[in-house]
């Protein structure tokens, strides 16, 4: 369906109320009364078959006799009877049906829920909800909800999966001083998702930015997309992060929370920003609604205090973008506009005589040299200086400059003049906050979002030489022998067939075949056991290592052959498997699942120890570009081992990322096959001489 | 000197304010109309030679001319001028000596500073600053800085290394809403330093927490004794911890930054707790001002709201308190006060139709069941019901259930009137913040003081069974051989002299003695080259492992003497080092370092790529109890290792702790003679096979 179908539902011309009350203590007067109150310029029809008049307005028995078009429907009626005033409204020719009504899927009356979402979709209307708070925009002068008033108005939008959280938040703007233009609440998202408000609020004029409170996903991907596509930031507050709060969050909403990992993943992917926790979710709306993506690593620091400024430079460090010293003729340039016993390094510290002169001269400076990528500026009030001098110092100096493309925080520490000051910089759009460390995390979030969108806009790669019928022919061979785990040697063909350089395997079925076979892959060989009834082969002796010749491949055909026999005397055993012994390298593993949220997402990590003891692996929603793929590869704690340590040299790191991205198109490409699959160990060779998987495993759906 | 000799500077009776000035814009005038405004009942003598007159008080020509006694004064009368008028002070028997006046240390004047802190000591006084802002407290009514107000009242202390951010800071008492009794302003610390006002603070019945602002230590031990021995809890927000902000902070105020590893150690050694920020330090001090010790693990939150619910039990686990279920009688006496389809699973939703009964009767039942350590309270903000009366339910929740002992924090999302209804929390002792993830941050820091106090309030350890004088003779000797690095052999002879078990290891000077002792020692051994002048052996040739016997020895020998000689012509040779061959076990490492701050220092970790790829260690300013050392061993990433993994038995943790603790205890025996040394690798095997050193470095001072 098209964005443009939700206009009926958020941008309604005239709104109906379904379940209008004179009781003041219902939920369907408060929200004619909102409606009204919020200045709605369109046609308003209250629907009440009971009743003449509600707040002055005329009561029509049913949606079929409003005079005009209706585009949006609010329904406040009891659940049992949503499906027939949907039929109504459907019949009427309404566009967007605002569900507030709750009972559905939320208490398990997921049948119902499926039946609403069907007959909306007979008349081509769409639903938000059920079970939520309602819809309320600045824009369109609308508080199509039961919350209490529209929010403090901003330029970012609020999508929230909580309604209660919604309602709180919609309070707090006004105390936080953090406005939005929007606040949707989506409740059990039975038909509008957060992907599609994603791409409908990208179109929207009025919004710049969006926020997001999420509890789960029911399609991961299509979210991914959504975000991927998005021209301006998104960010996301995912809750239920915590195995107990993901406890607690399956238990409120019925969605099942994803792997904390995983999401996390999707998100970078997406170039969605992550916020940390609620006030982190407000203080970075703020930012990335009022001001551009810091395309640079540069950020000048201009305080008029030592302590705020080594604060800051602490901060920037914690948040990844660490200061640097700016070059010498800027630094020469701003000794000019401060005392001799000020620095100009970064940050710049102007002293606590900082008025607005040395403030507006030095940021001007700073903002308009090129070296510099985005700015903070701190101010410490003293009892020397005015707060909103200093404000406006910085105002007329952004705007001199003539520069658009850098963002600029603020952060002053002080009493009620500072907090007036920030409040006057926050309307005239730039973000201010009571703490340099939150200026920083700000400015760096404009960061780290433009150094996302550099790899989500990345082309997609097309993947060649790939052998899917082979892969499929094995998988089918497999299935029709009614197992669902490939063997070793299967698993390893369809990973040739992905073009993954796995080691030469072949499967002997006699001694004599075996010493054959050891021939043509060349001594010295492993060999290992090859039997769907033994997944634990050195557990069964039956693996032999460094075969130098004939007659030990001979002595050890008949070793495996016995202890197999002992392990498991009724075992279906194939035969042994000769395989190409691959020369020592630093071992990784590449793996993936098919995460309930996201299908086929890719896992890296150093093997060994590193991931069973320290987990320190990461993950990607597959397909995963070769780009996408390196930044993996430096991402994990152990990365200096593949950068080459204690005098080694580097690991061939490029064959390691386009091996990852191969791997992650097979699982794309497999995903209706494979459920879990991994090549554990992998051996990575030194520049230049690639890479060799030496054990491959694929668990069929 | 005795706590109460600060007395005279921080509750004076009697102040003088030498500089007093009849010019508004100086900080003469300004501290006198400070001093003035605070409502201080004391006399206050403005001392000037050139006025009469001073906002209505008569004006002394110096200090010696004041009718009655002087406790404190206040100078700010220029650097060159302070001599003197200390002197004059002196002779009049002032005790407290509050130097705002800079151009001292702070801009390498350190031998005028020397000079009047010698002074000041002559006469018995005390001196804050010099360089500072002041020093304010409410229950002394005494403004006695620059500062414009006494900052909002509150229990709490702050001390600040930054006079601009303690300026700022008093001014955001009153928009941030979170009170002090005191605030300090340090400066240069020329005489009264942190660790002097954490002793007098902590014997100061108006003050119940002490925050600290910290940019460096001039004694890092004199604070950690400090610290420990405080009854009250000790917060410190330490800036500096970046790189670039450690060259930030030395540039600022000349006071060198510790590594901000050893720092941190430090803090948990002394039980202090670490603000991550400054508002971090602002919701801390509030929480630890307020609330008792959290003396258990078990955490119960009680929402009205799923949303937030989620949102804490994440933070829970973020903040190392995570949420558990609560025994199966408190969760079936929470539904008695919650409707059906709310929740007594951590967190307990009484849904959003919970108002002041819900939330006081649960509250009630769940503080005071013994299975609950501590109790967080969210509610997020309706349009059903009051904020205000939610509060005085749990005010009146908590103080009928009697209990004093266990904390308490409370969050409320919403508007002005939860805005309200927290402020009126916290004027009732009960600490409320905006945010869910913060109320969990401040309960986890008094869960976090606990857990401290446990460790530093163990009683101290004597090591027994150490040989000091065989340690200082070897050392001795290495001295007189014009060396500070020992041999190995050396080294490891101090190690046995303190009791640490390494590997036997003798020196042959010949081939016939290296059989003889190869005997001694036993078979297996390893052969090493002994030599000031090689110091890496293994590059020279010059280690030969897993000599079997007599042959092999000789053979050995020969080998290492002729690599060493080819090697390094005129090396100094001692000889063959006939080392135990030890056994394979996990690698660890054992160090020390003589921290610039906290003086002998020790590290642990595991060895090899642990330690040099992934820096995985720990570090605690020596001695380092039994107890401190476990918690050492369980704190780096790589603990599952010790503890056992792929099914291997687990290590002898207890002797690795024992081990560390006596490290600990030799480098602090040897700090006059030790500059680093340490112990690499460690091997350390099953639980109770001990372990062995079997390598070891001593570098000397």
């Amino acid at each position: 369906m098209e964005s443009v179908v939700l206009d009926g539902l958020l941008r309604p011309k005239s709104i109906a109320v379904i379940g209008a009350s004179t009781d003041p203590s219902k939920i369907g007067y408060t929200v004619v009364d909102n409606i009204i109150k919020s200045g709605f310029e369109g046609p308003i029809y209250p629907i009440n078959p009971s009743a003449d008049e509600i707040l002055g307005l005329k009561v029509y028995s049913s949606i079929g006799d409003c005079p005009g078009e209706v585009d949006a429907a609010v329904i406040t009626v009891p659940a049992k009877f949503v499906l027939s005033v949907i039929e109504e409204a459907g019949k009427k020719g309404v566009k967007g049906l605002i569900i507030i009504t709750s009972g559905f899927g939320e208490v398990g009356n997921k049948e119902l829920e499926a039946e609403v979402v069907a007959k909306a979709h007979e008349y081509g209307m769409r639903i938000l909800g059920p079970n939520i708070v309602g819809t309320l925009s600045n824009a369109e002068k609308l508080n199509a909800s039961f919350a209490p008033v529209l929010p403090l108005p901003g330029k970012g939008a609020l999508v929230s999966q909580s309604g209660a959280l919604l309602i709180a938040m919609d309070m707090a703007t006004f105390t936080r001083k953090v406005g939005f233009e929007k606040l949707i609440s989506i409740g059990n998202m039975s038909d509008v998702d957060f992907a599609d408000l994603v791409e409908w609020l990208d179109n929207d004029d009025n919004t710049s930015c969006i926020s997001l409170y999420i509890e789960g996903f029911k399609d991961g991907r299509k979210f991914l997309n959504a975000a991927k596509k998005a021209k301006k930031p998104v960010i996301a507050l995912k809750s239920g992060v915590s195995a107990h709060g993901a406890a607690a969050a399956a238990s409120h909403t019925g969605s099942l929370a994803g792997a904390a990992k995983v999401y996390g993943a999707a998100f970078q992917q997406a170039g969605v920003v992550q916020a940390t926790d609620l006030g982190n979710l407000f203080d970075l709306s703020l930012a990335l609604s009022l001001q551009p993506a810091m395309k640079g690593d540069n950020l000048m620091v201009v305080t008029n205090g030592g302590g705020v400024g080594v604060l800051s430079a602490d901060a920037a460090e914690k948040y990844n973008l660490p200061l640097k010293f700016a070059p010498k003729e800027l630094q020469e340039e701003l000794k000019k506009h401060m005392p001799p016993f000020g620095s100009a390094k970064t940050p710049a510290d102007l002293t606590g005589m900082a008025g607005y002169d040395w403030y507006h001269d030095s940021i001007k400076a700073a903002f308009s040299h090129e070296w510099v990528d985005g700015l903070t500026v701190l101010y410490c009030e003293t009892a020397m200086t005015n707060p909103m001098d200093i404000a406006k110092g910085i105002k007329k100096a952004i705007d001199e400059s003539g520069v658009t493309d850098k963002p600029v925080t603020v952060s002053f520490v002080g009493g009620e003049n500072s907090e007036k000051a920030m409040q006057w910089l926050v309307e005239n759009h730039i973000p201010a906050y009571a703490g340099p460390d939150v200026a920083i995390h700000a400015i760096s979030a404009l960061r780290e979002y433009a150094r996302m969108k550099e790899i989500v806009n990345e082309p997609e790669e097309k993947i060649e030489n790939v052998d899917r019928a082979k892969a499929m022919e094995i998988i089918k061979a497999a299935r029709e022998d009614g197992r669902n785990a490939l063997t070793e040697i299967e698993a390893k063909d369809v990973f040739r067939a992905y073009g993954l350089p796995v080691t030469t395997t072949k499967l002997s079925k006699t001694e004599d075949q075996a010493v054959e076979l050891a021939n043509e892959v060349g001594y010295p060989i492993v060999m290992k056991i090859v039997s769907p009834d033994i997944l634990h082969k050195s557990d069964a002796g039956g693996v032999k290592v460094n075969i130098k010749n004939d007659e030990a491949c001979r002595e050890a055909y008949q070793t495996i052959m016995a202890n197999a026999k002992a392990y498991k005397a009724d075992a279906n055993i194939h035969g042994v498997a000769i395989q190409e012994m691959a020369p020592w390298g630093t071992e990784v593993i590449l793996g993936s699942v098919n995460d309930s949220t996201f299908g086929p997402t890719m896992m890296f990590g150093l093997g060994g120890i590193f991931v069973e003891v320290l987990k320190d692996v990461t993950f990607r929603v597959a397909p995963v570009s070769t780009k996408s793929a390196a930044r993996m590869i430096s991402e994990i704690r152990g990365a200096p081992i593949l950068a080459g340590v204690r005098g080694e040299a580097p690991r061939d790191q490029a064959v390691l990322a386009e091996t990852i991205s191969r791997y992650a198109n097979m699982i794309v490409d497999l995903a209706d096959e494979v459920s879990e699959s991994d090549a554990n160990p992998v051996l990575v060779y030194e520049e230049g001489k690639g890479l060799k998987v030496v054990d491959a495993r694929i668990i069929l759906k």
